[in-house]
């Protein structure tokens, strides 16, 4: 019985580490709500953080990434490796119906021990979704789960950070979308390792391959690594192992050029950029006080400054309190 | 001839100030691009700025907001206003093709001198969206247009932020939002002054006003205003009057309420947030170096240190030299 409680915090950490499913959520949850207890569960992962293999699954509403992320979990299983999902809510408000389904959707992963899925759904002031994200992936990471797949919406610049935390992402992307990507921004075609046609059993799978490829040809040669561009039809399980094996083909070329290591230094210090930022604001915030704060918005609201003019004053009371 | 020409820079500011559209449109380019002269530019305006009145029109994407905006933008000029219009495209790569097709179509409003049309895509490091189009806004403000229309696509995390930098926001739907309204986040429902179904031709437009209705009496009243929800059919022009009398309505309630001083005082507020966020980080970036950083990621890499360990040192670095 006593085995099945949460106790100290360094006892549920320890817990955590183990894999333990309780504790591990109430780790992430502490992530998640920027809990001051949240430090020391970071602390205690940190050090065992960088065996996994962080997977980014991207693209737009409807394009199946849920169906898509449930079976490459079930066949990395089959292939031996354990498997943490984060699924990321974006903070829209427009899409909460659909991925309020593919959670649903993904019960069908419940039941194995080596699954463990995690939807973040988080709106926090210490810099957001992609902090929070990589925070709790570090929590697996440290828990030992081998692969990691981090399923985002690609709408919006703060789910592209999102993406941009993995080591390997994948576009998903529907037969439909082939008109669309000419117009596509040259930010998506430059963040995906592979791109997925998914329910490739659709009109216009070809030429939706066909335009990726032409938009592809339009990008610089990155590392020596050509996207590959995959068919699937998750729903039936379809072009699944092929992209394992891509991912997998994907993860051997990073590790053979030291792509994994830049990618994974680049990472790591704009994680630390986040958090020196937030503890900047923080730290003068709280010397510049309340009283001089107030004094700088009257005068900016009464236009006696600009707001540049207030925002170098403001900085000047922080850094002599 | 001279006359066209844009010379010494307090010049290109006198102009835009006095409307002229070429200088206008280097004025926000400056902002967009964060060019040194853009704290010029924005010194120069900001103690012209305030009396226009700002209207966000966000929604999700296909619900005929660029139609609708330029529906409004006529209405006013009608109404003897002058319209500043700046559409925010977002950094989704994925709704590009679209908006491409809404900025031709607005197309239709030039030639007029009272309206000026601008539409941004920037994803700088000053802040980003929000931040850029609210200087935008105080540009145009300053330049003497009376009625500032912020169209953006509210999907997303920064969009939302963007939609918050106006007086009064309209949600604009179409009829099939209507089943997915109840599962909307809270935070939809709570940046609508007014909620729009537009299309309201088509089928299920009454079941969604019904749906926004019941979503709204879930919400906190503030400040005595209950929001309307109108039925407009961008293409033929039908509820754009209406629409426009009740977001003067809003704007006279807001003026008798002192809800416009608070609405305001708050977008200051945060706008000082951004700018101190910004330079704090670019200060401190600065002080600690290169070599110290670097030497800071390394042992984050190796990890001797954690992250917060790291952000606390290379805070205390910057403090210190």
């Amino acid at each position: 019985m006593l085995a099945n409680t949460v106790t100290g915090p360094s006892d549920f950490v320890a817990r955590a580490l183990a894999g333990e499913r309780v504790p591990l959520a109430r780790a992430i949850s502490l992530i998640e709500n920027e809990s001051p207890e949240a430090v020391a569960v970071l602390d205690a992962c940190f050090a065992r953080t960088g065996k996994a293999f962080r997977i980014g699954i991207t693209g737009p509403p409807g394009a199946g990434k849920s169906t898509l992320v449930t079976r490459l979990a079930q066949e990395y299983r089959r292939r031996g490796e354990t498997v943490g999902i984060v699924a990321v809510d974006p903070t829209s408000p427009f899409s909460g119906g659909a991925l309020l389904g593919d959670r649903v959707r993904m019960a069908e992963l419940a039941g194995d021990d080596g699954i463990f899925i995690r939807s973040m759904a988080t709106r926090g002031s210490l810099g957001g979704l992609a902090v929070h994200t990589s925070q709790a992936c570090d929590v697996l990471d440290a828990a030992g789960f081998t692969r990691i797949l981090i399923e985002t919406v690609g709408v919006g610049q703060s789910e592209l950070e999102v993406a941009q935390t993995a080591d390997s992402t994948a576009v998903v992307l529907v037969p439909e979308s082939g008109d669309g990507i000419q117009a596509m921004k040259a930010g998506l075609m430059e963040i995906g390792d592979l791109f997925v046609i998914n329910k490739a059993d659709r009109e216009g799978a070809e030429r939706a391959a066909y335009a990726i490829h032409t938009a592809l040809d339009l990008r610089m040669p990155a590392g020596g690594w050509t996207p590959p561009v995959l068919s699937t039809v998750a729903s039936q399980g379809t072009g699944v192992e092929e992209l394992v094996d891509r991912f997998e083909e994907h993860l051997i070329h990073l590790q053979g050029h030291s792509g994994l290591e830049k990618r994974r230094r680049r990472r790591i210090e704009q994680h630390l950029e986040e958090l020196l930022r937030a503890r900047l604001w923080q730290d003068s915030r709280a010397r510049i006080g309340d009283d001089v704060w107030q004094r700088g918005v009257d005068k900016l609201v009464s236009r006696e400054w600009t707001p540049h003019r207030a925002a170098a004053e403001l900085a000047e009371a922080a850094r002599t309190t």
